[in-house]
Formats: C-alpha cells, structure tokens, sequence
C-alpha cells in the first residue's frame, strides 16, 4: 500500500534520557514557537484543545516554581519551564459567548483534559530533544499544585497536569534500563502475575549496579524498600493525594 | 555546542491525523514489539513504569470493546487495539514479595500513573505513524470504564486510561486545523481571556467551511452550540463522570 505519510525514523524516541543539568543558552523564540506548534499537532478530544501551555522564563517567577517543585535544582537552571494544563476555562467562556451552555467542570473533563495535555506536552518533549535541546517531567507537578495554581494564575477551571524543564543540556546521562517488554504488555486480556513471573521481570533490576548503590546509600536489603521507605513513602502519597482532590474540588473539578 | 542525540526532524508529529477507516491487514509482530518498545522509553515516573499496555487482537474481544466504546467501527475494522492502563497492582505487587510495604492505591498514583501511561501511548502512536501505521485515540475509554475492566480482567490498582486502534490507513483526511497558537500558550503566568480575545483566536473555527456543515447538520447557530448540545452535552458528561469516579473506587484508587 502507499503510505500517506513522511516516514521518518524517530530515533529520538529511543535516545530519550531526562536532562538534570543545563547550559545557561537561552531558547530561540523561533525555535520555541516551532516547538509548541508540534504540541498542539497531538490528538485532542474532539479538537476542542481543552488545554493550556504556561511558559514561565522569568526568573523570580521560576524561583516560586523552584520553591512549589521541591526544590530541584533544574527548575532554576533550566532557561524555560512549561506548565502543561487542563485547562476547561478557555472553552467554557467561549461557550458562555456564543449562547451556548457549557458542562465541562467535572471529573469526566478534568481527566480527558489531562490527557490531551499529556499529549502535548510528549510531542513538544520529542520536538525539543529532535532538535537538540534536553527536557526532564516534574513529577511534583502534582505534590503541592495548589501552590502552582496560585504562581501561575491558574483560573477555576484549569489544573497542572505536568511540567517540563527544557534547555540545552549540561550532561549526556546513559540511557536508563526498563523492565522488559514483557512486563508491561499483556496479550489479548491482563495477564495476572504470579510470584515466579514477578521475579523473572524484575531481576535484572534488583541485581543492578545502581540497585546495589541505593542499597548501600540508604540502609535497605531490597529496592523496592528504597521505593515505599524513601522516595514514594506512604505520608507523602496521602497528602500529595489529598492535596490533589483540595486542588480539584477548589478549581471545580470535584465537587465540594 | 555538540548535541548529545541524534537529531533527526520529526516531520511525523507535523503529519498527524487520527485513521478512522482502515485496511485489513495485520501488523507484523516484530513491528509491534518495536513500536510497543518505543512506548517504554517515554519517561516515567521514579522508573516505576506503573502502567500496562493490553494488546488486543482477538476478533471476539474487539467486538466486546466495540460496544464498550459506543461501537465506533475503527474497532472492528483495525486489527490493533492497544488499551494503555494506569497500574500500580504489578508494582505493588512485587514490593509485597520484597518485604515492602507499598501505598499506591490513591489518588495521586492514579493521576501520576496515568500521566504514565499517556506518554507512552503518544510515543506508539508516533513509532507507529513513523512505520507507515495510522491510530486513533478512543476518549470513550473514560465513558463506561468498568465495561472495559470487566472485558480486559483489570485487577484492582489498573484502571483503563486511554485506548489506540492501529493498523493500515484505508483513507489520507486532510489535517485539522487547531486555534492560533496564541490560544493555548501563555506567556509567564495564565493570562485571562477577553471577550475580545476569544473572538479573534476562535474567528477561523467559527467561520469554516466543516463549521458551516455541522450548523446545517445540526440546525444550530452556533457552533459552540454542536459542542455543548450534541456532541459532549451535560447528560453524558454527568454520566461519564460519574461512571469514571464509580470505576476509581472499585480498583481502589478512592476511598468508597
């Protein structure tokens, strides 16, 4: 069959590592625009675009961020940070214009705007990284969002979804290992797990140079303690999840 | 300075149109296990992959998740259908063999696991736009949820977050258009929307030629009207929310 499309290898997708230090070069505002421009290229529902992209290059607005994003360093030294939204507010007043009576302030479109924020923020990722610029997700976008919310300005209606950190980068990582395909992928239905499968999947990863680093750095005899003890411990689940639901209730997305 | 990648253009993410009629044909498994592999190595939260890719081909299912998704045709016709789930049950589950005590049943792992799982799906959907492939993404996922987790045997801690048809294009539509790039990004901080602002970034969607056919179609006036009467109305909203928050409570990731 002819394919309709240009069919070009996407090396970047499999030469992706997430960038933690940056050079102080600026972005080129062309470069930038072209960038976001791939953003809005992503699938969408319904194409209404019921997201927003924030640039915050400022640096005295990116300290706050830096204070909202606990801290990490890249937040200040990366040049750009890119606040991706769902963002319900822009349809809903255009809506509101048009003797129209809009319905998105709900769970429903709170996650389907997330989604389509994801998808956008992904294509500018790849987009960045094809043209040689570093990026790395935050993570604690969703920790404390109602203190985004407040930097930023976010209306009712709008809630950060995710953020990226982009620039040109000042390290070249290796790439990291992942679980095998296997793993993640199920066939035809979800394929339970059984212990022994469970140990297969995950052993090149508890037997890793790094897993035997974390082990010795925090005291642990397995690294899925290093996970549930110290980076993703069960205090800070619950109140980045209630944190969350405060913020979603507050923007309209959950009722009060 | 030297780029640490490869720095190849991604005219594909400029080429994106969602393939709504598709040929017979199946995809090759090699293609797939590449295409599949290009989704985990999008980025992912602390490397925990806390996500799950079903992989349904089965004529029989297909016809199952046919219904569940308001039967759309693309998931008969397409030989693919990818349901890419938010799932903290594997992770969870060999932290609980590692002596481990894990908390992921909460909100906050649902919306990072999510998040998760969309990046991964945009980085298929672009390696499989790359090799020739066109996809759809499905927003009913997120309509009748527990039809999908009983028909793809979700355990507790998986919820069904986003779904893609694959396979060979049997049709090349035009691109969409989008808003001026101007409507979605903003610059700094949120910057409000005036009436004034919103007429001159929604001028060209109100004025197209598809908008002209959908008001006739319709017998509306305005076109923000066709979204808010017909295609995404309260009713179906209120449903759907309702439903998503049912489905978040069953696989545990709200309280009851």
């Amino acid at each position: 069959m002819a394919a309709p499309f240009s069919l070009i290898p996407m090396e970047t997708i499999f030469s992706h590592r997430s960038i933690r230090r940056y050079l102080p070069d600026a972005v080129d505002d062309a470069l930038l625009q072209k960038i976001l421009e791939a953003g809005t290229r992503a699938s969408n529902t319904g194409n209404m675009q019921v997201y927003s992209i924030v640039v915050t290059r400022d640096a005295a607005l990116r300290r706050k961020l830096w204070e909202a994003h606990m801290r990490q360093d890249m937040v200040l030294e990366a040049p750009v940070v890119l606040t991706f939204c769902a963002d319900v507010h822009r349809f809903s007043a255009w809506c509101e214009m048009n003797d129209a009576t809009p319905d998105y302030h709900n769970f429903l479109w709170l996650y389907t705007a997330s989604i389509d924020a994801v998808l956008a923020a992904q294509n500018v990722a790849l987009e960045a990284e094809a043209n040689g610029l570093g990026i790395c997700y935050l993570g604690t976008t969703n920790y404390a969002p109602e203190e985004i919310i407040d930097i930023l300005q976010l209306p009712r209606g709008v809630m950060p979804v995710t953020t990226l950190v982009m620039g040109y980068p000042a390290q070249t990582p290796p790439l990291t290992d992942r679980l095998p395909l296997a793993a993640v992928v199920h066939d035809e239905t979800y394929q339970d797990y059984t212990d022994d499968t469970l140990r297969v999947l995950y052993a090149r990863l508890e037997s890793s140079e790094e897993t035997k680093r974390l082990l010795a750095l925090h005291g642990k005899q397995k690294i899925a303690q290093v996970f549930t003890d110290v980076r993703y411990a069960s205090d800070g689940n619950r109140a980045a999840s209630a944190a969350c639901l405060k913020a979603l209730v507050r923007q309209g997305f959950l009722p009060g």
